[in-house]
């Protein structure tokens, strides 16, 4: 009940020991199409570039970053926990300028805020902001966000890492142009894949480019030609077939419950937890509608010894829960509810042990 | 039998479905720690930075070269196959001047004309070359050609991806700075993670640049935060914990048979494959004296349909091999003898499938 890896479904590391096959063999090629079906379904697009790219989460930003931005382009960077600020890192490493918008840890980025930033700077032509911020557990309101950014005439580069399969993402209705995801969050796969997606917008703007993209292995146009289904496949690099197999069930599994089922477990376990967890005393690092169900921050009390406690946790009752990161370190635990970890049997598990170690 | 992924181990596979936890557990810590060690002695190296690249080969091949490359340096690339091309590119994309050494595919690497080369580019900081031609199957002498970098003040970047585990590759010994490799080779693991060592000069180059390597998810200096042994690990993206499970057991597989063991029975069921292959009148594309016994590539005798034969393969005899690549494509074919692939039954089966089906 960490922020990831989550519980692994059985099913999804039964998967993930078949036989492995070539990556251009045709029964993997069909596979792979199914995978993107599925994808598409989970992200709520109809964009005909929905892959998964063969590495975590942090690729998956990259490859959003690397092929939208060129030397020079004005992003404006929502920053409100640890992956905005990563954000950030990436627009300066593309050789982009990034314009911040800041807000304070814990809170949702501000709408008011990024439609001042906007107003001030109407040459910039990216508006990146995480969706749902894994390091506070905050849902910012994406669909705003992205209606600013096309009354504007920018695209919008979106972290779902954490949002994916736990709360409504819906890709085409919002109008969000570059999304990355990862497997290892509410799908309940593996890490080591990003699920991403990328508008015909996106997708104009790279084939627009007058420089390459800076990285070879993140280079889409490229990828592209290995994922896509028309005619031959071509090489590009080896995919990672196992892990594939993994991503492949994971999503089955999510399309048999179906997506908002899935939002309803989420919401519904985390109800359950919230009451539990304030029952023994313990705040919230997040106000209540910002709250997102699957990553659930909370204040631990003065004067406890936090590493003891998850330590105490992990050897007593198998359980692991997160340490804060960034500006919460040392002050607030991080409880995931993610994909198949949001059972009843683990709140249960989670609030009994606590109440034990605590006392 | 293609040119990877190899066949796997059935531990292997066994390994890859352990169930995941957290990577910042204090036991997949140990397991990280036992894998270096692994790792240091597949590359017999003693460098302290050994790590395994959440990633494919390709991105492996890219870490070393963000890393070591800064905009304005000349890089001497040695290209006879499809991966020394890719060199170039990434060069390229890293903003290094790329200066050609050109050898015809199947043949290694000329020592004469890298030397001739480095004279007339003495103020060339790199030297880049692919040990073994994976789209060839020819092995190039990186012993020497490290000895000429060296003698000119010059660092190494070495493809090592089917070499490590099925010939000798001896990184301290041959003073090699940067190497990478991959899992879905001879070390017979899933595909996905890409084994890479840096020697203390290729650390203190990192160290000394004057920008910003120009990817983040590929920031060895970020990487080493949580790879290293040293004090408290820290969070830099999610490990792909169940691959380097699987990674793990195929190097303990490794380090139980013994390197030379392994070098020995690669050798071996390559000259068992190669004088039945040559008894059906197929022609080898490399030398005798460079030939990899891992990845046996030959010509395909004329008027055959080479898809359909594969096809026939696969179909018939559930048996892979690969296509030939880039300018071998339509002329040859590549017959992959690696890891837990390089056994008598493998070979037995292969020369009677393509015998039946070339009737």
């Amino acid at each position: 009940m960490g922020p990831g890896p989550s519980d692994i479904y059985p099913q999804v590391l039964q998967a993930l020991s078949r036989p492995t096959i070539g990556h251009l063999d045709p029964l993997f090629i069909g596979m792979m199409d199914e995978l993107k079906a599925l994808l598409k379904y989970a992200f709520q697009t109809e964009n005909d570039f929905t892959i998964a790219v063969s590495a975590p989460g942090s690729a998956g930003m990259e490859a959003c970053f690397v092929n939208l931005i060129e030397p020079g382009d004005k992003v404006i960077v929502c920053r409100n926990g640890v992956f905005g600020d990563r954000m950030k890192e990436n627009v300066i490493r593309c050789g982009g300028e990034a314009i911040l918008v800041d807000d304070e840890w814990g809170k949702p980025v501000s709408v008011e805020k990024v439609q001042q930033v906007i107003s001030d700077n109407p040459d910039a032509v990216l508006l990146a902001f995480v969706h749902a911020e894994t390091s506070t557990g905050a849902v910012s309101d994406a669909k705003q966000l992205s209606q600013l950014a096309k009354q504007n005439g920018m695209l919008t580069i979106v972290d779902a890492v954490t949002s994916l399969g736990g709360v409504p993402l819906l890709v085409d209705e919002w109008q969000l142009d570059a999304v990355y995801s990862g497997s290892q969050k509410c799908l309940s796969c593996v890490p080591g894949l990003s699920p991403v997606t990328l508008s015909p917008l996106a997708i104009e703007r790279i084939k627009a480019r007058k420089t390459p993209v800076q990285s070879w292995f993140l280079d889409q146009s490229l990828v592209l030609g290995y994922w896509s289904g028309e005619g031959k496949r071509s090489y590009h690099h080896t995919a990672p077939v196992n892990s594939l197999y993994a991503l492949h069930e994971s999503l089955v599994i999510l399309k048999n419950e179906g997506l908002e089922n899935a939002w309803q477990r989420h919401k519904e376990m985390h109800i359950l937890l919230a009451d539990g967890l304030e029952k023994l005393g313990l705040t919230f690092v997040v106000e209540k509608e910002s709250r997102l169900p699957q990553l659930n921050a909370v204040y631990f009390p003065e004067g406890i010894d936090d590493a003891a406690v998850r330590q105490q946790l992990l050897e007593g009752y198998n359980l692991e829960i997160g340490a804060g990161l960034g500006a919460l370190a040392g002050k607030a635990w991080r409880i995931g509810l993610m994909g198949y970890a949001a059972r009843k049997e683990n709140v249960a598990l989670c609030l009994k042990a606590l109440e034990t170690v605590l006392k």
